[in-house]
């Protein structure tokens, strides 16, 4: 349809292996066992030079790191391969699973299907595989450990947290190539990135990349919205490559398969394609069960109506038929399914507002009600669940989501899209979600989707991926330095300290898009020298108020007395009350 | 230095007259006399087009336009020139101001003089010319008219928000060429956009042109921050052709004036300086008269010190004489000169914190005590104050920063850079500080100062100016809906009325941005047919949530015994606690 386009959106050579971050090399923490290895990125700072001309080492600064093994020192780099099964010999060791051949019965497309075939596994019959369940027996598994030392926390808190619900660890036993994680609102707050293909444009290659290209920047998890050609061969190299939990919207696969008419869609086309992902190993699946018949008359008035594509099409299909959303009434056989893989709950909020007009109403709250009595159905499976949030909401309105949530789910992980705090600045939609996505993680919510430039506007290429994903970065680490989360600061000082001694080179090496800062400073000061430089473009050299800074400490270093004499200066003024006027 | 760069500054013809915004007209609201126009932007729209085929229309947008002459029907060109002095004559009948020859005494800078020369004036000895002044003598002034018509509320409103100090009308007697507005919390919010050149890069038409650039994306006010070479021509080019507010740091100059050597600096030398500027016409002064000796010594042990240029330019004077600020012991007789010619105190906060470390620290609200005293003896002389803010300030802590500001300040509006939220993203600061600005904005916060992107790392160009003018029309909006600014979600609920009607066009034109939101659009989908076509590239054709909607309302509407059937089902649903499973 756009071939310039969708050129553009495949990857390009120099694109397949994106350069590593400057002064920094991929470290592994080993756990309690050899095959348990805990990646983080270790960013090297160089010394304080101090007035006499002496050295001070800076440590150097470790980052939690979702790039996988494409920042190894020997980066994984056959996508026809796929990444190495790392977590296949804990899931085995359990017992609790077996091979299955459902998969068989999927049409393959061999045009672009994955060459590398895969074994896939199922839980034997009556057993439960979920970590959920695992974490209920008081059993720590090495993903607990493993997401633990990533967090810095110790692996029985997370064994704790995931045994009453308060975090999930997506783990399909069929996506052994993940790097375990944790979604919970007393961990870091996490971030999702949506990719995938629609009608319109991109392609498999184009896929895949963005998904290396989203982790490269940060995002903890991704989910795969294809809509268009080939969706499953889609989701298989995005799987097969990806060491990040996957994510999908099983319906849109399901909606492909009756040719995008809704009303033809059925409980049991539904649940073989819940099989068919679950057994690639999508890790979590986005189910609108909450949108029932009921509700649908109470979005008739709305400003925006509904704007959840899976909820607009469970919406048609239950006026089509007058029947009652089969998402709700087989709930309990769509947990079955996902316990025999351990696939997330993620239900869709299908009746999210749309727009600040829609905010917190009584659709929207209807929905939620309904999202925590299935939440307490598949917590007695032992199921994972976390449940999607809004949307579009003005500041105020924002925390009511939160407490609502966290008191109707019985503190599920909240997973939020934004929300957005004005419909007015479309192209700039990654800022208007950013302020509403930092302050709903400020108040507890444990995932954050990531908007990117072109939401309402068109599908995101490469650059909207970076600009989304860096932006959400800011809003989840923002919350997590308003609540507190113990070191997340660390990062901040270090870059600040840097700043403040004039390293130009660790304070571009420690932000999290050191190509960008430094293409920025580059642009008017491109020498090298200007790297220690006391000074940059903004103020230059005579205003720089850091460098008349050093100057004062100096005066004050070099005349001890003088400092004392200001300090007691200092107290006498306080004292008394510090005022000439009075 | 960088000549690519300072060309890359310059304005190139066609930005000489940037283009009107699509479906845009200039209207003029007449107010209680001729000669009191208030401009907006009357935004048309395209009619809803029903199913049955008949349209309905949609009503044009009014919203507030700070862009000036340069978009009325026949638009200012001739920069030489000057914009035409609207306010000389308000300020005339006055009679309480005379001629003033003292600008005669400044060194002309011929080679960059501004070539139409202006007639200054000061008050008639003995008289005050404040409009705080005006308005605790009951006087409502036709500058207070004029902003209570672009605010929509009424002129007592103003008059009574300026006689108590909680809100500012900048208008100096030598800026008549300005469009008057207010600056406090019971209004909506403004932004500053940061504009001058530095010693590094720049030039005076490329300051002007930004001045012009940022307006026209909705700069409120702009500050002239030069500190390069021809400082007084710069900012006379701007002051005359500025329909805006323009604020300065008079410190700058007169460091200037004594080579970059803070010792050198002398109150005599500040004091002409003050003059120099007021009678050019600024509108008000970053004054940093609370950075006292005694408070120094607490700065000493911060992560990143003095961060505020005129901090340490002030507090580098005071260590060298060991004597308290200038500012400080002369603040009556700066007093004195801002009544007689109506320049605001936009009272620095030299001692911000210019990190997350350093945020809320001693040094930071000790400096806040002065302020509050120095407010105090301001309006003593009715002179118009607003207290500068922060910095860098974690989310959690930024209420505090308003909460003290106002108890301390007596509600002085408050007016804040950002505050950013985080440290970690140079080149993304605009983001990083738009979070902390809609949030310290919906606690009450009057005014926000723009960040770019290229906070920390150079001299922001023209489309650094323009990301960083929409991030803060963001912040501010968002505020604005929070705080429930009567009449503000106008604007998002008829944007979100055309992305839900299809009415691209209307999308476009109703947004911060028209251009970029139609620019990402047509990325993918060009065609002039895609403008009422119900779907994007982002979703396709068949997922298109809001078309679903559509079809889901036209079901409802065509049965309305169904429709019937479904709110009674609805309301059984609900009394029975709509629940299947129990």
């Amino acid at each position: 349809m756009t071939p310039d386009r969708t050129k553009q959106s495949v990857a390009h050579p120099h694109e397949a292996q994106p350069a590593p971050f400057p002064a920094s090399r991929k470290v592994y923490v080993t756990g309690s066992r050899p095959d348990l290895r805990v990646p983080f990125r270790e960013i090297s700072l160089s010394p304080t030079r101090r007035a006499d001309g002496s050295e001070q080492p800076n440590p150097p600064v470790r980052v939690y790191d979702t790039s996988g093994p494409y920042t190894d020192d020997v980066p994984h780099r056959n996508l026809s391969e796929g990444l190495r099964p790392n977590r296949l010999s804990w899931i085995l060791e359990r017992g609790d699973t077996e091979v299955s051949d459902a998969s068989c019965s999927v049409p393959a497309d061999e045009a672009h299907a994955f060459p590398a075939k895969r074994t896939r596994y199922r839980a034997k019959p009556g057993r439960n595989v979920t970590q959920m369940h695992y974490a209920r027996r008081g059993i720590i598994t090495p993903e607990m450990e493993y997401a633990a030392i990533r967090e810095n926390v110790s692996p029985e808190f997370v064994r704790d947290e995931i045994a009453r619900g308060r975090a999930i660890l997506p783990a399909n036993i069929n996506h052994p190539e993940s790097e375990p994680m944790v979604i919970g609102r007393n961990f870091l707050v996490k971030i999702n990135a949506n990719i995938g293909n629609s009608a319109v444009v991109s392609s498999i290659e184009a896929e895949v990349e963005k998904m290396r290209w989203a982790i490269r920047w940060g995002a903890d998890t991704i989910m795969d919205l294809s809509t268009g050609k080939h969706i499953h061969a889609t989701r298989e190299w995005i799987l097969r490559n990806s060491p990040v939990p996957v994510g999908t919207v099983p319906l849109y696969q399901a909606l492909e398969k009756v040719g995008g008419r809704p009303e033809e869609l059925t409980w049991e086309l539904y649940r073989d394609t819940l099989i068919e992902q679950a057994e690639q190993g999508v890790d979590y699946f986005t189910i609108h069960a909450g949108v029932r018949l009921a509700y649908i008359p109470l979005t008739v008035n709305r400003t925006t109506g509904i704007v959840s594509r899976g909820g607009s099409i469970m919406a048609a299909w239950c006026l089509a038929h007058h029947r009652e959303n089969f998402l709700y009434t087989h709930f309990e056989e769509i947990c079955e399914i996902m316990k025999a893989y351990d696939v997330c709950f993620s239900l869709g909020d299908g009746l999210r507002p749309g727009s600040i007009a829609d905010a917190n109403d009584e659709a929207q709250f209807a929905e939620l009600e309904t999202l925590g009595e299935l939440t307490e159905i598949a917590w007695r499976h032992d199921v994972q669940v976390m449940i999607e949030g809004p949307g579009h909401v003005p500041m105020h309105l924002i925390k009511e989501n939160v407490d609502r949530q966290m008191q109707v789910c019985k503190e599920a992980p909240f997973y939020t899209l934004g929300p957005l705090t004005t419909d007015i600045a479309p192209g700039y939609d990654h800022i208007t979600s950013a302020i509403g996505a930092a302050m709903i993680g400020a108040y507890g919510t444990a995932m954050l989707c990531y908007v990117t430039p072109k939401e309402h506007l068109g599908l995101p290429d490469r650059e909207d991926v970076r600009a989304g994903v860096i932006a959400y970065k800011i809003a989840a680490h923002a919350a997590d330095l308003a609540k507190g989360h113990p070191g997340a600061a660390d990062r901040d000082n270090a870059l600040s300290k840097a700043r403040f001694e004039f390293r130009w080179n660790d304070q571009f090496n420690l932000s999290l898009d050191p190509e960008r800062a430094r293409e920025y400073h580059d642009e008017t000061l491109p020498a090298e020298a200007a790297k220690t430089a006391h000074f940059c473009s903004m103020c230059g050299p005579k205003f720089c108020s850091m460098r008349i800074s050093h100057e004062l400490r100096d005066q004050a270093a070099a005349s001890e007395q003088a400092a004392l004499g200001m300090a007691a200066k200092a107290a006498e003024f306080r004292e008394s009350g510090g005022k000439l006027y009075s």
